[in-house]
């Protein structure tokens, strides 16, 4: 990313630094943040900023600077091909994952948005040891790039508490509503209704675990739930909102049913309007969630791997890094694509 | 309540039904409701409208006609001065208080807030005998009519789930953010920082339990908890927004730390806007609230007559029922003013 445009280039080699590992990207999911990014990525500063200095006893968040190269992409796995000093954990040869962000004595950096770290669009990237974890025996690379978007939904139902019984809307089946439905179903929610303007999407939505999918121009998911499910009068609803558009938690409010939890997981950038008294009083909760920790990511990693998280589906297209670009485009089009893997070694 | 404006006035006697007992009021709590009614009642009942129809099974909800009489009130306490048929719970010479709510077969009407059933600000009511409740031996009249607005503190405290070892800070002491102030203490939350503009409002917060208060133009609440708390940086905080008005969600939002849990107690009837990306990155949650349930109401009166939950000291004056138009403008001026009791009695 270039003065807000994809290029292909040539950029220094990264070089790891003591506790680090320098890999090389086996595969790298495009990321629908990172669409925003390049088009907004000016907002993501500012509010990055607005969060405020790091609290005492943290580590510096580093803030990357729109105005010097940025090499995206933070949906990574990756072989080990050297180890830097105090390196314990990762061994040459090692297929690993790792949240993306890196440490040094200079503080914490957010691979994927970072001018100092590059992240997975690149052939090679400088990893912390201690967040690394080694993908399981047996594991294809590019399930295992699978592990940061999956690790989203396990995170957002998990903040919702969710429980057997109750009942679970998704507005939204890009990846965040695909990782989300796969994790209900994981979990064994039932019903789970699923809306999406797109045909393909409700399609991998289906695939994934929902039982009713609709197109919400002909029926409001939450009219849809009711006429699946013989229960909804004396069920609880939870709703996931994964479309990140303004409007779209005053609209999930207005539908919801009493008591309903709303999981804000889509991220929207700009300032929104809503109607507290339509929440108030049906006493609606709306929690916001963003990212994973990092019990969450080992777990989702693991749930891949044991084939209990079904995420390969999502999967619509690889490109090496040369398509990387096109590929940035042909994912405005849901019919085409839900998830591109970046392969370097492809070309 | 005639045409936006508050006269005293003869109506009809209101008459038992099967089920209900007639009683005469003894005291009745002037709400800010009220005042907002006068204003905006047009607000209110279109907001009920869009609630819907009433669900299957339940009794219909009536929604006020405007353009016909209203006598408000909804926080009294009555003495029962005859019994309807079907009546097995209450007795003539009872001291009772009651859910603003009464139910015959036509449906459900809200006390105060109904054509048909006149409210507290009346000298004469006809009640569900099903929903009163006597009030324990030896509490007053007027301690008894604070068993509503207190159970509105009562229930949004249990809703935030708000545990000891964790913070809470209250923003706006009117009547609901004292009210939430009283339960805090009661149940043994520290600290409990207050803010509101009014220093008479903060004083009265103090004698009701919070530890801290502060008006909000010269320190932000939170930072004031930051100041007195040693421990909030690993102590969970509880934010209730007890003020509803435009803009006060999202500067809680902007105030808030990661994780806060924010309550919205405060009623506001307008649009609102906020910036869902500061909630986002906090994974803020926003629990709306409203009302009590019956259990709530009369655990409020029990720890009220127990002397739990202190509450007398909000009362800070007493009307005749001719007295009523001027209290709702005396209660416009916070330093004056938090709560006033109507009590028809009084000449």
């Amino acid at each position: 990313m270039r003065r807000k445009e994809l290029v292909v280039d040539d950029v220094p080699d990264p070089t790891p630094r003591p506790g680090q590992v320098l890999v090389r990207t086996l595969a790298c999911g495009i990321c629908g943040s990172d669409l925003h990014a390049l088009q907004h990525g000016h907002l993501m500063v500012e509010m990055s900023e607005q969060a405020g200095p790091t609290p005492e006893g943290m580590p510096t968040a580093h803030i990357m600077d729109l105005s010097r190269d940025v090499v995206m992409g933070h949906e990574f796995v990756a072989e080990v091909i050297e180890v830097g000093e105090n390196v314990g954990n990762s061994k040459v040869g090692d297929m690993i994952v790792s949240m993306p962000m890196t440490f040094d004595e200079r503080g914490l950096f957010p691979i994927g948005y970072s001018n100092e770290y590059p992240g997975g669009y690149g052939e090679l990237m400088a990893l912390s040891d201690m967040l690394s974890i080694r993908v399981p025996n047996g594991l294809s690379a590019e399930h295992a790039a699978l592990t940061e978007p999956m690790a989203v939904g396990v995170h957002a139902v998990n903040k919702s508490r969710i429980q057997q019984g109750e009942a679970a809307v998704v507005l939204g089946c890009g990846p965040v509503g695909l990782a989300v439905i796969a994790d209900l179903s994981r979990k064994g929610i039932e019903p789970i209704i699923a809306a999406d303007f797109s045909a393909k999407r409700r399609e991998l939505a289906s695939t994934l675990g929902a039982h009713e999918v609709v197109d919400p121009r002909v029926e409001p998911a939450v009219d849809a739930w009711r006429r699946v499910d013989a229960r909804h009068a004396s069920r609880n609803l939870v709703i996931y909102e994964a479309v990140g558009v303004p409007g779209m938690i005053d609209a999930a409010i207005a539908a919801a049913p009493r008591n309903a939890r709303i999981l804000v997981v889509g991220v929207c950038m700009q300032q929104d309007t809503f109607r507290p008294m339509l929440a108030i009083g049906r006493e609606i909760a709306l929690q916001f969630v963003l990212g994973y920790d990092p019990i969450e990511f080992g777990e989702t990693l693991q749930a891949i791997a044991e084939g209990e998280l079904v995420a390969a589906p999502m999967i619509t297209g690889h490109v090496g890094i040369d398509g990387v670009p096109q590929a940035f485009s042909d994912l405005g089009d849901p019919e085409a694509h839900a998830k591109i893997l970046v392969v370097p070694s492809t070309q």
